[in-house]
């Protein structure tokens, strides 16, 4: 897994035919490597369909979710395990290379309390089973830091890393956000080292989730970081602002946060692009001095 | 209203007698000129002992508040006005010189839908209330924007604006901080031009709620930008490194956001006063060149 | 003189017809709104012939020059008054705007003392004499602060205010070139601030003379403090991507600082819209909340 | 080498007995672990009274140097050589661990032409035979990048390596100096990248010459990519705020870039101790992860 991607939601927020075929032609149209594919309801999902337009239009895929609640493994690591083996079925049988995300829990999961041992020991558990099967598959199994105000598990580079290490299994790695880094790593290039070697997939959103940017994120940064540590994973641009009103609730977004899905296209690949070749990223000639 | 100030939970989650007199005399021996005292529980507010700290540590004031739900003004504006009259009476009687903060509802406050225009319309009755009392009282009274995950009905600086300009009285004032501009503002200068002469208070908050200068805040960016609009109002450090344990859910405060709160004050202050010094802010012999 | 220019160097060094042309049509076909002229070689300029072109592609046009060192006003300026005289007449007849530049001296003027009372006396008397016919033909005059390798008399915004505010004449301006800026203000912003509301000219030049956005500066800051004062002047691109070999010595351009001039322009020039549009830079609409 | 350091010409632009007590005691008092003696007249340098006071005070030492114009190494490699040797002779007397700073040329050497494979060539011959004499002292041996005003030659980290590589000698190290990263790199952490391992020491330099902290540099960015690349060299505080006017011609100072040498050390000395605490320089944990 190597190069650009962009999130489906760009160009819609169902993953029907119609969905599936708009967000495929668009991303292969926008010439990018990848698309990740949000798993919302697995088993509506024609996955034979979908593996059928990527390989029409030669795009690689990965998927990813969000648990819902009566899956979360901090508290019901079985329940998780059904759902991301269910998840990684799918993903595989689509022909997507990774399952990633909030693949331990939810976006509006919070105790109101510090996390306790016993729940990462259930994260533990749950996901460990699941990368085990997921391995099974072929499939590499992402864990996504999100921040604060949408979990209380793993908000940091860090957090993500200390789980990845503990279950220690290789197919399993780290996946960080700029949106979510931007509230909680102590410099965004200090979560980019904090995750090092297991960092292989980058969401990249900006601080408002609008255009990559035309915001607050450190893409400077962000990206001699990524270089430095001779990064060779996926860059996937991740916005809000063609979500539906009635995902307003579920992410938080109350106002347009750019003008149009468009807009974010338009401005934010080449913007993207050209901080990766201003930073060296992907070079291979770099190797050879390090 | 002019200078540095520091939030009073840098030393206390309460404003009982032994909270006031760490955090007043604390916030002295920092050289601040404001303390900035949250309203928490009004009625067992002891205002005249507060006074009297003020007095004897020659320390200036503002109160601040978040609604409880109880006196949302979106929903309940004639309790947000008679929550709001309480606690201006309470500020007045302590000598401070404004109350601001969430003054329009809640930190938990979200519909799951965008704003609608009669929670607007209840916002503007209510605070054009409350300002109207402050006046009689000789008190400013502030807006702050918060985040999304906070509050979907004043987010950024423009919405505050308009609320503040809709109402129209003189002694309304915008409030920012750079935790929430962070993730609202399409670069944090933007939310500075479009304050502009609104704009009278500051949280300076490190992106993470940990000490100033440790974290993603654009504090150049930041500070070149207040004085290029001539700022002269208030820079109040605000950070959740001293919060007690059962604050963490009302903040989604997990992980110590610094080493202690002598960390952030040790560090952060001097860190905020050099920038003031390099950009030039409150130096009087600019306005002669603008 | 309000919008986006380019350098007329993007094209050509010399300002023969065949220069004349490349430039013209060629900055007309980014959609600019001015086009920079240096007036390297004033007697063998063919105004007529340039007035005609910038009307036939309805472009607007400032010039610009550095002293010659037989007319460096610091010791000569009874010669710079001539060589300045003879370039706002040349700079009329082809319809410009502005003359602007290191219009005070040399890029290689360095005594290896700091500034004189002297220097600055001669400077004053000889840039206000040169305004003082520049306004007989209607142009405006820039004076523009570069970097302490090129030139040791006006290194920095505050000291190009000084001499304009010495001057005393309306239509004298500060021009500022953020790479000089870079090496000479303490924070873009603070550069700008400094020179407030005489700042009517900016050269965008990224900090290796190469394409905006590719380098070290700070452009949120810049563009946050150019909307936060109010700046309506003009924005025009310089690089040194498209030098000939024989002008390597006198811009110090040892190495290709872009891979072409087209990538500078493809590049740089959506770049800087885009960071304009982001800070709100040109926007009438800003001005009634100010 | 590692840690952090500090030139000498914060307290003496001399090398004589009273300048060398001067220098030694100050580094020592501000904790430093390094001190960076220019050596700017062999001859007359007392070896020995410098390594008494450096064991005296328990500081290493470091020595840098500029080759005058009869040894520049381009055009008279032999003399380059007799030059670098005796320096090196005198730095191993002192007990000093490395020679560095510009040892292939000089800060006003330009051709006014780029650089030339015969240049190269010498220049790889003259630094080949120093290292050699270096390695039989036990020195380490570092070649400074330094900006196009100055020198032609090897103006970024990426020509540095050039010649490093070249040469092939293990105690040959790329010097970086932020003031002339500021300039000559696309982006300070793309010049990080660039050096990769053979970076070993760091100039850290405000973009004005002036308190670190208090200008244009990207800090964050360089700390974060110097903390990517795993640098375990040393970083070296330089400033010119107390140089004497006489060497005003030499470094183009013309402005005072800082209000005094205290100044620049009182915050520039926390400012970058605390960012590379930020991002967990020299922190021997983080290697275990990567």
């Amino acid at each position: 897994m190597r190069g650009f991607g962009v999130h489906a939601m760009m160009w819609s927020s169902l993953w029907d035919r119609a969905g599936a075929e708009r967000a495929i032609s668009g991303a292969a149209a926008y010439q990018q490597d990848y698309i990740e594919i949000p798993l919302i309801d697995i088993p509506s999902t024609d996955a034979r369909y979908t593996r059928s337009l990527l390989e029409e239009h030669r795009l690689r895929a990965t998927c990813s979710l969000v648990l819902p609640e009566a899956a979360w493994a901090s508290i019901r690591p079985d329940a998780a395990i059904d759902h991301l083996k269910a998840a990684l079925n799918t993903a595989a049988e689509m022909g997507a290379e990774a399952l990633t995300g909030v693949t331990f829990g939810g976006t509006n999961e919070r105790t109101g309390m510090p996390p306790t041992q016993e729940e990462y020991d259930n994260l533990s558990r749950a996901i460990g089973a699941a990368a085990k099967h997921a391995k099974t598959l072929g499939l590499q199994f992402g864990i996504e830091a999100v921040n604060r105000y949408e979990n209380h598990l793993i908000n940091s580079a860090e957090q993500a890393v200390e789980l990845v290490e503990r279950i220690g299994m290789d197919n399993i790695f780290v996946h960080l956000d700029t949106f979510h880094m931007n509230m909680e790593e102590k410099g965004l290039a200090a979560g980019i080292v904090a995750a090092g070697s297991h960092l292989k997939y980058m969401h990249m959103s900006e601080s408002d989730r609008g255009t990559p940017g035309f915001g607050n994120i450190a893409w400077d940064e962000l990206f001699g970081a990524l270089s430095a540590i001779g990064f060779h994973g996926l860059l996937v641009l991740e916005s809000f602002a063609a979500l539906p009103p009635a995902m307003a609730g579920a992410t938080s977004t109350w106002r347009a946060p750019a003008p149009s899905a468009h807009d974010v296209l338009d401005k934010g690949i080449p913007f993207l692009r050209n901080k990766a070749e201003q930073y060296g990223l992907f070079k291979e000639s770099r190797k050879t001095t390090r």
